[in-house]
């Protein structure tokens, strides 16, 4: 990308949950914006956004808006980004693109800047951002991957509402609140009563009865962490949770694990922070999680049978590290370069 | 046991979530029941609970409180069922005992009816009731290493509040209404909020890092399946969810499985029900789950590496068949000898 004082930066979806966190870690990191370019579809333009203390007004996302820009940060969905990224990208934007659209294809680079910006060429294009329950996990597996080389890993996710959107925050808010009053709930967003309860579903079914959400798992892990051979073996399961996911994970490694050793790696680990003071009830947790940056990791444990497993509980903001903050992150090395 | 028409019954702990659930359950399966003696701590004598109809005065719990009594039902915590178990035994009392106290003791016998109902001797004493997460857990691991040979299990569950006691239901909800008016949450049954997170935390830490309620996982199964080379890698979480505990198991075995044929076999299993039909957005639940008698199982996948694993997803009423449903079941097979 063309070096620059300030760049001119489109945000599709900037009224959705992601972002909303988008335009939010601009202002907080102060990229250094030129124009700012708040997109959605036609049912959300004329809305306003706060940008920087001043009011913008979303615009309707159309083939011609990307003209004349430099980034274009996508969060609408698959079916948009199939759309509007290839449109925003020959417009002459870099773009990051949120959704799962993109991800899996063979020339487009899947990044967490922690762990793989070597991937991203000189003339990007299109740029995926991985999916908010990759992501926290991909975090604390690389450093353990580098030292132990991992072989297998066991997950099982407890995702909260704000991965589904604005819709699925306020539909919790209300099933809850008509729970507590013995109302029935109101489904509209899952097909399940959220409140209250737990849905092992995850975005649509496949044939082999895994998710499209628990695939993501499995196949983003492995191309971020460039290592075909790592098995994953996912759960995913949406939790009566508002902000950040967290991840049980049992990771087997082809070499012994030092679990002394491994705390230490964590601690060292550049985006994460080690919480695991048992003793003192210090873990990661989902509400202390929220609106923070880091991937929290803690009830480190050497697995009881096998001394190349361990067990770990990992916590992160997935509006933040999970989606926003990451494709800002990406953003930021493209313009440190 | 004495063969009667009419059995004399103390329930120890009646005022509590499990004591509460074991009267109700007493009545449905019409229990041939003579006397029956709630009793409590002196802090709940005098209350009254409802029994076919009658109101019944709870009794404070002494020494002396089991003369001439059949059967003891203990959910009253550790250190009551410590001193009072045996107090009871000797009083010529079958204890059927819910507490974690005597269940990994050699001569006691830890019983799910539907599995392991012959190491109940001729003059049992006191029977140990298994822990609310276990006993799901087995009754559908029983079938699967009859069958396949199980080797490691992974497992991570979402427990519900209701595990912990009644106070903590009152918690959750009290927390629940704080939150929904951006009230602080005030805390007093755990010691982070409940409401809208998980906490990977239940029971005491040990040294090890496990928590107690993952050894009981770990130390029960192997006792109920009678095969102490079960691995079992446990993490266990409490989820904002009233009733009814979920498990996401990973189970590796030393035979081949066959899905389809480990989807006749669940089936059929005693106790199970088979909710799997995930395109039809059919899976165990623990809104449905909660009020009923089966374990339910779903989402059952290979294993995506492994011909030898399989996930699963298993669903149960931690209260009825984790806790109260169990102990009279076992009640159930010493009266019909």
């Amino acid at each position: 990308m063309k070096k620059k004082t300030k760049y001119d930066v489109a945000v599709v979806g900037a009224t959705g949950a992601v972002g909303r966190t988008m335009l939010s870690i601009l202002e907080e990191r102060k990229f250094p914006i030129g124009r700012l370019v708040p997109l959605a579809s036609s049912r959300s333009a004329g809305k306003q956004v706060e940008f920087n203390g001043r009011k913008i007004t979303v615009e309707e996302l159309k083939a011609g808006s990307f003209a004349g820009l430099d980034i274009a940060l996508f969060s609408a969905g698959g079916s948009i980004s199939r759309e509007f990224c290839p449109i925003a990208a020959q417009a002459g934007c870099v773009v990051i693109d949120n959704s799962s659209a993109f991800r899996m294809e063979k020339d487009i680079p899947l990044v967490v800047p922690e762990i793989n910006p070597h991937v991203i060429g000189e003339n990007p294009g299109i740029i995926a951002n991985p999916n908010c329950s990759t992501i926290p996990m991909v975090m604390v597996l690389k450093p353990i991957h580098d030292r132990y080389q991992i072989k297998r890993v066991v997950v099982s996710t407890y995702q909260s509402v704000s991965g589904t959107g604005q819709s699925a925050i306020e539909e919790l808010k209300a099933q809850t609140g008509q729970v507590l009053k013995e109302q029935p709930a109101t489904k509209d967003v899952y097909p399940h009563q959220i409140a209250f309860n737990c849905l092992p579903h995850i975005d649509t079914f496949l044939d082999s009865g895994y998710t499209k959400e628990e695939m993501k798992m499995v196949n983003e892990t492995r191309k971020i962490l460039e290592d075909d051979a790592i098995q994953v073996s996912p759960t995913t399961v949406r939790v009566p949770v508002f902000y950040a996911h967290s991840e049980a994970v049992n990771v087997e490694t082809e070499q012994e694990i030092d679990v002394k050793e491994l705390r230490k790696i964590l601690s060292e680990a550049p985006g994460v922070r080690l919480v695991d003071s048992p003793g003192k009830t210090e873990y990661p947790l989902a509400v202390d999680a929220a609106g923070r940056d880091e991937v929290m990791v803690g009830r480190i444990r050497a697995d009881l049978d096998n001394t190349r497993a361990v067990n770990l509980w990992i916590v992160a903001d997935n509006l933040r590290k999970g989606a926003a903050l990451n494709a800002i992150q990406i953003a930021e090395v493209l313009i440190r370069r």
